[in-house]
């Protein structure tokens, strides 16, 4: 199919009907000689940053103890110099200043002198990891293949440049991993070690959810808002806290939905489907009652005195 | 490793197998001298297509206004000759005829000049994005890392060529978007401005679901069909509507159903988790009772006053 | 951008520390002389092995008729050796044995000996597909956009994997397929041919779940465990079945919960939503009781006789 197609006298008409575009709908334009920082190098700097926190799991996966010592020193410095370029891109590309050189580098130093405490805690999610689940052969499958460690890897260190003050860039990693896992956990909100969420898939954490130490969540689970107070001209008040506080050792069951500003209690449990807009005391358990059921048996032979008849 | 490994004389009996299989199941293989349309240049397409619709957000995020015109003119026709290609062999692969040429070539100029009117459309998605979510910090924290401007927009753009008669690459854009985002609208649904879908996570938007201006989703909401009615023959009927029709300025919480062919009226608001096969009037808010929650107390120092024990 | 950064005399500091953390925590490292098997060349043969088993849909796309022969014999040495490359690995990362080489090379042969056998049982579940979704313009579309194929093929591969004994391999696989399909089925299932899932996103199919034939699931279900028992230790014991059995032609509908062993009868059909941990036996249909609903008119020129009104 080499046959050449070219828009020909219509390209004029089409391009100045874009260019018309956009100007009157500006907002979803950013044309400007401050670029925005790119997305793909956010995600490429996350996967760096995952081979240096779990060398030889992720990234350059040949760290042997000979070329350990240079594997860090040199990952150091290169994601050090993509981090500052990244940082300062995100600070000025509304408006440009000398101070946001002077905080990109200070963010990044004091960055990556959190890792190693980062570190701590990981290691903390991997071992509940393990000890959560009995499908699971090992902590090194659950490093290497389980969610779990994308959502919560990528959290915990969007949580630490937010921390910083970075704009954009927490949320596009943060949203990347909840692309690639089907977790969305904001950068905003603050979890304790030995967290595990297991399967994964549709897990919201919000903005100012607060988890303890050693809780787990499952599939489905909404940590969310239940309503959003408005000011004086309708808009939306931003920033005060509007989703749960989970003490330690709080299980949430898969697709549960906790709303609003309450409080689980330490070593409460929450059953699967709970749909929960109160506080719970520590050291419950709290389950729906089964919804009645209603079954209808499609075949005479079948069931006496097993099923009940009702037609739906 | 680099020792060799060969399959050796075990190889030629393990083609003829293969080979067979492809003779005797072969509705999952496609050998053919027309070959079918690339998902790897329609993913790349939409991509480009997304640099074209939010210049500096997507694609190539250098453009200025000194650079702006020869960038629309490049992209246009750029695009425009993928386009050309990837429709004609959309339309091609079963049977070839002279026909298709003109087709593909009316759609893209057709398509192309509906790109602007998708803008204005777009514009009004973002809006709704920013003040519908109280974390977000702003629009362009909306168009650049939020999953409905991949989710919507994908939509929107696949949508276009579906009405323009392109087979296979609409499902193919949307489907992408489903991998990506989670959120699984088909480009047969009707979709109004102003639309914001929040986390997004196991959205599902039926084929023939209609949605008026200004509503809004929250994750894990199924806009779905209760049964499909089946011809003389046993075969499934295809086409009908069977899905929801949502008035203006309704909102649905997460992880709530509807089925079937219902009206939603303008205004409504349907609560999380709720299951509804039936239309509702305008103006009202449907909440599911709360389900009846069994609290278990398993400390007895705690919560007395405030749990009632119960056993599960 | 070209200003030079660089971390100067924080380098040390901050490389001790980190190289400290490694061995503080060392069960998310890997450095060793053994690396890890890579995550992007078990995605890669997954690819590979999909070009294979769907010809002209995936991979190469210019498979003919004429070509067809060298297609079948190149495809399968090359992926072959990338097989025992990868399976040598995965056997050998923590401890090197020659039998991982004679392990190695018979898996290969005879993984790659089933392939006709998978093909037979995708093409019915192609069929399924196809039969079982109004929207659906062919079995074309749904082996080349729908999720189902991703995540489901993937899955039939894997566990052939896992049959044979394969580590860390089968999970990676299905881990991917879930990564882009939002779909988590354990590669411990066991499933019948003619399967089917819908949309898919948050279905979760445990490692001990057994699916009859033609079966049916759609988004959000899942098939998982009710409780995990404890060893004297308190560790969870491994292995046992602890997720559902369902019987052929067994239909599940969305966001609707089967948990712990129990048994799903031929024929029967769990409605939208119900959450479930009891056997059924064969030919019911089983929903939930329709939950209460409130409505709350706010505008009171509206829905009079159509409406109750509540205070929610």
């Amino acid at each position: 199919m080499t046959e050449k197609f070219t828009l020909g006298d219509k390209l004029e008409s089409l391009a100045v009907n874009m260019e018309d575009s956009y100007y009157a709908f500006d907002r979803i334009k950013h044309i400007s000689s401050r670029s925005l920082p790119s997305r793909d190098e956010i995600h490429d700097i996350t996967k760096q940053l995952f081979g240096l926190i779990y060398p030889g799991f992720f990234g350059d996966q040949n760290v042997t103890h000979d070329n350990c010592g240079a594997f860090v020193r040199e990952t150091l410095e290169s994601v050090g110099s993509r981090l500052y370029h990244i940082i300062y891109q995100c600070l000025s590309y509304k408006e440009r200043s000398d101070r946001h050189r002077h905080m990109a580098s200070d963010t990044v130093v004091a960055f990556l002198g959190e890792l190693p405490k980062v570190r701590e805690v990981l290691a903390s999610d991997v071992l509940a990891g393990y000890r959560g689940d009995p499908a699971s052969q090992g902590t090194d499958e659950v490093v290497f293949s389980y969610p779990a460690t994308i959502a919560v890897g990528t959290y915990r260190l969007a949580h630490e440049l937010r921390k910083f003050g970075v704009p954009l860039m927490p949320r596009i990693m943060t949203e990347h991993a909840h692309n690639l896992t089907g977790v969305d956990i904001s950068p905003g909100a603050h979890i304790g070690r030995g967290f595990f969420i297991d399967h994964g898939t549709g897990v919201v954490v919000g903005e100012t959810a607060i988890i303890g130490d050693n809780c787990k969540l499952y599939q489905g689970v909404t940590l969310g808002a239940i309503s959003f107070p408005h000011d004086e001209e309708g808009q939306i008040i931003r920033g005060h806290k509007r989703h749960p506080t989970l003490g330690d050792e709080v299980v949430v069951y898969s697709n549960a939905t906790v709303l609003g500003n309450v409080t689980i209690g330490k070593g409460s449990t929450i059953g699967g489907g709970v749909f929960l807009t109160r506080s719970v005391p520590p050291g419950c358990t709290v389950s729906a009652k089964q919804a009645e059921l209603r079954y209808r048996n499609r075949c005479d032979f079948l069931g006496r005195g097993h099923v009940t008849e009702f037609d739906i």
